[in-house]
């Protein structure tokens, strides 16, 4: 494709390119030319489909107005909102989001940092991935502007959005306890990620201030890359043995998803024979037909506070990191029984 | 943010910025240099967190090795599986996809496109959205390569990827007329996007066949912008009235869900007294208690043809035009009742 420039404008047009210029790039200078000519120049630009170069505009202005956004699993409901929620945000505030997926793969995390930042955008919103504290380090240390959401590493100083996940899940099971459960499972993700390990340490202290069989037996976990055999496997195993399981906890809602089709497939009754609660909502547990209670996570504030943050970020780059820490609330369905 | 520049490597390290540049950006001229030399820039590269300009590799390929994907709405599980799908398939291939959502807007989709495009990726693949002809008629014009995907418009001839819509929808009101429904409903999207229509058609071509009620007293189409008020008001008039529908078919999974919503709150019991069938998977429509009688749409493949389609077009500009067009299957299961 062979891009417009000024000058061939400026041929058509039968004028200067620093007439053309001044009326497509720099609103200041545009006085110094004439109305009808301005008008003429503009249309011949529209017509030749002349697009501004953002990159000639951002070193003028030192901004692209464009923000990148990196989250964890496009296919993922939950980050597909969230992406919605910074798109919807960011527009209202005049920038445009391109955007990347890293499918929990660190690679692919550095791959898209690089060239998200190659593309000249103004900052960066991610959900970082297991492993990829280097990456945000070196981001930190390169001064771009960025925000981490959902997740971020406490031992990295980082302006980040995030939930209360130790106390939202330590919230979530003690209602399992009230219900009268008596012995309450957990699965979760096998990660080093910080939100999820908040998510396990709630369960196990909700547990031992009920003094409750330890959670230790009866948290799995299961591995990003082998989901359904590693669900399926924990659940038979917190269902099998003299005393099994009469309540589970799902860290997420693609484990409870793919939790709550297995158990379907074994033809265990929701909530008689075992309640449910999870973290995130979804139409899925929406529509199940014993709906799902679950820990909601405010997406829309979420997403707006990481536009907030980031674009305070943009504009001084000496602004302060901000922590924020959103609460959550349990939204309490028919899947754990009435108390 | 500042940049590294290959002079600050070379300050660094003590040569020449021409030195710098055949180790980092000039891999026929490497072999000028002594290894330990080349070996000492690239370990200050690593240390500066040096980023290699991809316009400047632009440049000189010709190419960014980034693909533009503009799908119509991130936060629908379909366009999240095939922004996956094309990203997977795309890094198979050492392409780096970054993507924008349009919200079914059509500014927004103009904004991506002039933003992906000033971001130097080598072609797009696109979900179009209602009126956006002007704007792939103007990528054609600026011989942008593109694919399109799941929709396409008729009148201008462009590469897409799309499904069986006419066949497809006849089909599945064909199932349910030998399920034995006798009125049969449909509630589908107003829009004047073709592939929408081509399931109207469908639908419409499959009650003539079997001569039944003409389908048009129950057609019914929700706005996009109103989507829960129109289906609620779309079912209540399919429902009401001495002849009510014994069978729904929804054009897509968004429709479904949202409709599944309502006809739960009524308590209306699927399939015994109503049947439904819906074009596109999606996780809720599984676990549904009664697991809906679904369209599938090849995902996987569509968005494998597309990114095929897409770097022939990139390596080979006089490629030829290709419409692929791929099948669909109906999974039959428990929400239409047996034959």
């Amino acid at each position: 494709m062979k891009k417009v420039s000024l000058k061939d404008i400026a041929t058509e047009a039968g004028v200067s390119t620093a007439l053309v210029s001044y009326v497509l790039t720099n609103k200041e200078k545009e006085a110094r030319v004439g109305e009808e000519i301005a008008k003429k120049i503009r249309a011949i630009a529209h017509k030749l489909n002349y697009q501004p170069n953002h990159i000639a505009r951002s070193l003028k202005s030192g901004r692209s107005f464009t923000i990148g956004l990196i989250v964890a699993d496009i296919s993922n409901p939950f980050f597909g909102n969230i992406a919605r929620t910074i798109e919807d945000e960011a527009k209202r505030n005049n920038y445009t989001v391109i955007f990347g997926s890293s499918d929990e793969n660190v690679d692919k995390s550095g791959d898209l940092i690089n060239v998200l930042l190659n593309r000249q955008v103004d900052g960066l919103i991610i959900t970082p991935t297991e492993g990829s504290e280097e990456q945000i380090s070196q981001l930190k240390a390169q001064k771009v502007p960025f925000v981490l959401i959902d997740r971020f590493f406490p031992e990295i100083e980082a302006s980040h959005i995030a939930v209360n996940n130790y106390e939202a899940a330590y919230h979530a099971v003690s209602h399992l306890v009230k219900t009268g459960r008596k012995r309450i499972g957990m699965v979760a993700y096998k990660t080093s990620l910080h939100h999820i390990g908040e998510r396990k340490r709630g369960y196990k202290e909700a547990l031992l201030a009920h003094h409750m069989t330890s959670g230790n037996t009866l948290l799995k976990s299961a591995r990003y890359s082998h989901l359904a055999a590693d669900i399926r496997l924990s659940i038979d195993q917190l269902l099998s043995g003299r005393h099994p399981a009469d309540a589970i906890f799902f860290a997420t809602n693609s484990l409870a998803i793919e939790g709550l089709k297995y158990i379907n497939s074994l033809g265990i009754r929701i909530p008689d024979q075992l309640a449910v609660i999870t973290f995130d909502e979804s139409e899925a547990l929406d529509l199940f037909y014993s709906p799902v209670t679950f820990v909601r996570q405010p997406i829309l504030e979420m997403g707006r506070a990481a536009v907030r943050v980031l674009l305070e970020e943009i504009k001084d780059n000496k602004k302060e990191i901000e922590h924020i820490c959103i609460d959550t609330s349990l939204v309490i369905r028919k899947s754990c029984g009435s108390r």
